[in-house]
């Protein structure tokens, strides 16, 4: 075994080391008035009520299938066991990630109260922990895994080392479905209940207290946008590493025969610890003390761009160093993935921001009432799908043409190699979001509302880019999982082909193209059910607490929060069991060439789908501010009710659905991958 | 020769000379009073105004067309020829479908004083004018043109002859995407102005002769509903006919080796010729004289059911006879075709109709909003897809299975081979329609109003079902003629391998899979843009003309027309080059493999938005005019509103879009079989 399989645990400790760093500079922070404690407070026990509960959920599940797959698969106990550690790491992540956002709402707000440079330090400082948790904990989680069998288990060869690693990837997307579909289910049935009753019904503001469901409205942040969305890219983080790590195994001797093998297993490993590194050292640029959004704009840029560039450069001298004659090809790929994953946010963000010009027509076509809304942006939607699909088949072209099927792995890696900072930027957009809560609930000074605002300003933008980096890191991963699969069958060296003319594999490619249209239409039903128990509640307290209107009873937040979470929990079961059933299914039914069909077939209209709603959600949410800003007529002019109508469609589009599909394509990967051995 | 070949171009003429006696039954029913003679004038003007237009751009288009063909193919001047002939049959087959069904809608208006079997006559004798000419002059180009390439160029083999005979098909696709594209952002331009600024700002009813859109309106329903749909199908019968020619005329030898390879090709053909029989003779069974809905629905099934009984026992005999040992497997696929289209259809009709649990949870979503009602109608859309793909996979397993590709392309014909009738039902719709409209502008009993009332609720079912038949066989043509590519690209005797595996495949498919997303977006922001015209000119006719409101003056209806019209064939431009340059380019760019991943990507993905798109259109019209019964406060309630929000945004999606994708994908196809030799 090499010295350098060990540089992986190294810097994922100092990773996590980083993230204790930033979790002492959150907790440093006082936590305001007692308003301010209580409210916070609120907000931190139900998000770890909802986690407990999930998690409860969760263990039930993964026994369940930790004992299918010890009892069913070659090397089934292993497997299991890493199937164990990969979903215990990423829900510990998750643990993290949500108890430090929670905490940090309060103090966020409390620190705007000095000035925007101490509050955005907070919010940050909150963001990297789970950023840092991500990646600390998947790297080390699965290089310590892959330590452990490769010297405990000194008679087996490392493709079958490789492959019971898998099993750690389908933790990761275990846990990833419960946080992706269940927490995007939880966040907008209480969103959209808190809403239609609130603010439609009684007519008191967002984030009143008075709302008995606000609480669980604000819970839903950290759970859709914190937990969900780092349980999201955790699974895109370890599934691109370890499918890379399985091409690797599969095809060194074909494609690299001078190299060791050890080190093509070995590469995504370590370009995922310096870019552990490199994100560290990145996260250090981040700071500023203007109180404009720009400035704010132009300190995440500043540490992406160091990050990104210590990537690129250590990249290139690791790929020499350890690919020798391959490695130009292999640096070449993991550049392309790199590339395709920052001009894809960037994508989303102008199809998303209202300073461009799609959203600018979504709010123009607002003054003609909510159809054409509702027309347009889904139009534009549509439209965006371009971009983001000449960029990943160029960067997928070049990876291919420089390093075969191994670079297209190897670009998905690259894509994620500086999660530890991208995910921080993306982490602190909801606290920002939910400081402005607290800060309007506990009546501060309309100043601490103004920076609040500006901070969440800039957290939407992110949020945006965020979004459409995880769709294309998705994307990415599963068609590197897809390609994994497609050597995982043909074991015994039968060269595999998955021809389009073979029918069945076109069957398998019109079910997967069907899937993500089913899960979204579930997913979005789920919302719709889990609202109207909110919505049903929320009108009983109105009505059966005396004293509640007016302020001198208080709502019972808790009972919101057990309802949603209830309901997400029961909602996401159906879907979830879809996702897990539908590959090995066909599988068994049509044959393993009609799986890879399911899988190609998932993946591109399921990339579509995801990119649609994305930003079709995004744009409306924004077209919709816009006009609250002043424009055509402003706040509750019909161009305003129109805007609304678009921003309550695009809720679960852009919250529930849209990003759900992105755990669909990877966890159906994951599973063709770790139960190939059933198909052969 | 064998003589059997001339048993096409006979049944053909059959086909005709129904169309002909179908004719003169409705030009012997009286044109009614003089304000109905007016109306039906003038939207028979601007139909032929609109068809003429029309066609001098589409002779430009095809001459232009034409000479690219001749130019640059092997037997250029021939293909281009068969194209020509193929588009000029198709256009004259719109021409008349439309004449008769615009100088059957006041006639219908007329017979319907006298009562429902009357005038259920006429419409539905319109209906088969229209249905009738399209499989007629289909078949008979296409026999006729196979019989002259046969005798005068006897030195050709088979293969050539039914290459040259896809131009054919090219110049069917041609015409459909003028008729479907443009027809329906004319269609949906006109309804949506004319709604716009005459029900929401002026507040005078729905077809109201003061409307200067109203007669545009009218004539929309015609050129989309009976134009289009008819060139979509013509499009479909002429493409799964050829598609099949080509891979018995590829294959024959290998999978049908005691076989006459004529008889392989001309299969096909003698199942097309022998549903035009049956569909004559099922028609004679369409006759009620009873007032209700379900008397009408039972007549048409009753016809329906006669003409499919007719082709299983025609086609058992003939596949027997022409296919000897094989015959058994060929007539298994045949049928599995027919019922996968009847059942394609019943889903259809399940997700939209009012009588049904989808479209009542949508209606019963207009309680809490415009909002919920978009997210459930368009989750249910999207739910529309899984029997469908289901149906379609099952369908396409067995004719595999039972007879190979060729079974999957015979499969297509099997499903259109009664085409002559089920058009004829689904043209009587919009004949209905328009009646309605005509009672309504021309003051008439309210007894004549409801009797066009139930002829038109009939004719709402009818149209669902059309729609998803018209997806599914448009569905099962591109497969067919993407398998045909397969072979047009494998000349010389190589294997075709499309392995997803292969990256440019793979990139093709991604590339395909967004093509139906672009396009839709395309087409459904050239009906916003062509529709404020209209809004503009009815506003600035309002203004300036008047004594309109007061019904003292006339309004200028032709100028409506001419702006539909107009924006119409210049929307239509882009969505068009889109759907010709992009398999070109792929194959040239990234190769023919590459090419089939896009016809592939395509196939699935648009197959999937297409049936969303058109349920969930489907599905909020109908449940609008559940709530219009009186349920949830009926009209004017705020569930209303929310149903008619539902309704306006489903319209480009049922009428433009959704439709749109059919010819897409058809024309990418047989684009990509007829260049095939430039990617070699």
């Amino acid at each position: 075994m090499d010295a350098i399989v060990y540089l992986a645990p190294i810097c994922a400790l100092l990773g996590l080391l980083f993230a204790g760093y930033s979790f002492l500079a959150v907790r440093k922070e006082g936590e305001g008035t007692e308003v301010m404690k209580k409210i916070t407070a609120a907000i931190h026990h139900g998000a770890m009520v909802y986690l407990n509960r999930q998690y409860r959920a969760i263990a039930l599940f993964v026994v369940v299938l930790a004992i299918v797959i010890a009892a069913i698969l070659p090397n089934g106990v292993l497997t299991a066991a890493c199937f164990v550690l990969g979903a215990v790491l990423s829900a510990t992540a998750g643990y993290i990630g949500m108890f430090t956002a929670t905490s940090a709402n309060g103090r966020t707000t409390n620190a705007a109260r000095r000035g925007i440079a101490e509050a955005f330090r907070v919010s940050f400082a909150s963001g990297s922990v789970m950023g840092m948790s991500v990646v600390g904990l998947g790297l080390f989680g699965l290089s310590i895994a892959f330590i452990g069998l490769s010297n405990f288990l000194p008679g087996m060869d490392e493709y079958t080392i490789v492959n019971i690693l898998a099993g750690f990837s389908l933790g990761a997307s275990s846990i990833a479905l419960f946080a992706r579909v269940g927490g995007g289910i939880f966040t907008k049935a209480a969103d959209v209940g808190a809403d239609l009753v609130g603010k439609v019904e009684a007519g008191i503001p967002e984030d009143d207290p008075r709302n008995p469901a606000v609480i669980a409205d604000n819970v839903g942040d950290n759970v859709g946008d914190i937990a969900g969305m780092g349980a999201d890219l955790y699974e895109s983080y370890v599934g691109s590493i370890i499918a890379t790590m399985l091409l690797g195994a599969s095809t060194a001797a074909v494609f690299f025969p001078n190299v060791s093998l050890m080190n093509v297993i070995l590469f995504p490993v370590v370009i995922a610890a310096l870019g552990i590194v490199a994100s560290i050292i990145g996260s250090f640029f981040v700071r500023t003390d203007k109180a404009e959004s720009s400035a704010i704009h132009m300190a995440f840029n500043k540490g992406l761009l160091v990050a990104l560039a210590l990537v690129v450069v250590a990249t290139y001298f690791v790929t020499n160093a350890m690919l020798g004659e391959y490695g130009f090809g292999v640096f070449v790929a993991t550049i392309s993935g790199l590339v395709a994953g920052f001009l894809i946010g960037q994508i989303t963000e102008y199809y998303t921001s209202f300073e461009r010009k799609p959203t600018l027509e979504i709010a123009k076509s607002c003054q003609t009432g909510a159809a054409t809304n509702i027309i347009t942006g889904f139009a534009k939607g549509m439209e965006s799908t371009v971009f983001p699909v000449i960029v990943i088949s160029i960067a997928i072209w070049i990876a291919f043409t420089f390093s075969g099927l191994y670079g297209i792995a190897v670009a998905a890696v690259g894509m994620l190699a500086t999660l530890g900072i991208s995910l921080a930027v993306d982490a602190y957009g909801p606290v920002a979001d939910n400081a402005g809560g607290i800060a309007e609930m506990s009546h501060q000074d309309p100043h601490v509302r103004e920076i609040t605002d500006t901070l969440d300003a800039v957290g939407n933008t992110t949020a945006a880019i965020g979004k459409g980096f995880a769709i294309g890191s998705a994307a990415l991963t599963a068609l590197a999982l897809f390609s994994a699969y497609a050597f995982a069958i043909s074991k015994g060296g039968e060269t595999i082909v998955m021809d389009i003319l073979h029918t069945p594999v076109f069957i398998g490619l019109l079910i997967g193209a069907m899937l993500p249209f089913l899960f979204s239409s579930m997913t979005m039903m789920a919302v719709g059910r889990a609202a109207y128990e909110i919505v049903v509640e929320v009108r009983r307290q109105f009505k059966e607490i005396k004293g509640l209107m007016e302020g001198k009873a208080e709502p019972d937040y808790e009972s919101c929060i057990a309802i949603s979470t209830h309901s997400a929990l029961k909602e996401m079961v159906a879907p979830g069991l879809l996702a897990i059933v539908a590959p090995i299914l066909v599988g068994l039914v049509l044959g393993k060439e009609a799986l890879g069909g399911l899988l190609a077939g998932s993946l591109v209209s399921g990339f579509m789908l995801a990119i649609t709603m994305a930003n079709a959600g995004g744009a409306w949410d924004n077209a919709k501010k816009y006009i609250e800003q002043g424009h055509y007529g402003g706040k509750g002019s019909d161009a305003h009710k129109a805007g609304v109508t678009g921003d309550t469609v695009g809720d679960p589009f852009k919250d529930t659905s849209g990003p759900a599909i992105n755990i669909l394509l990877k966890l159906m990967s994951i599973v063709a991958v770790v139960f190939a051995p059933l198909f052969l």
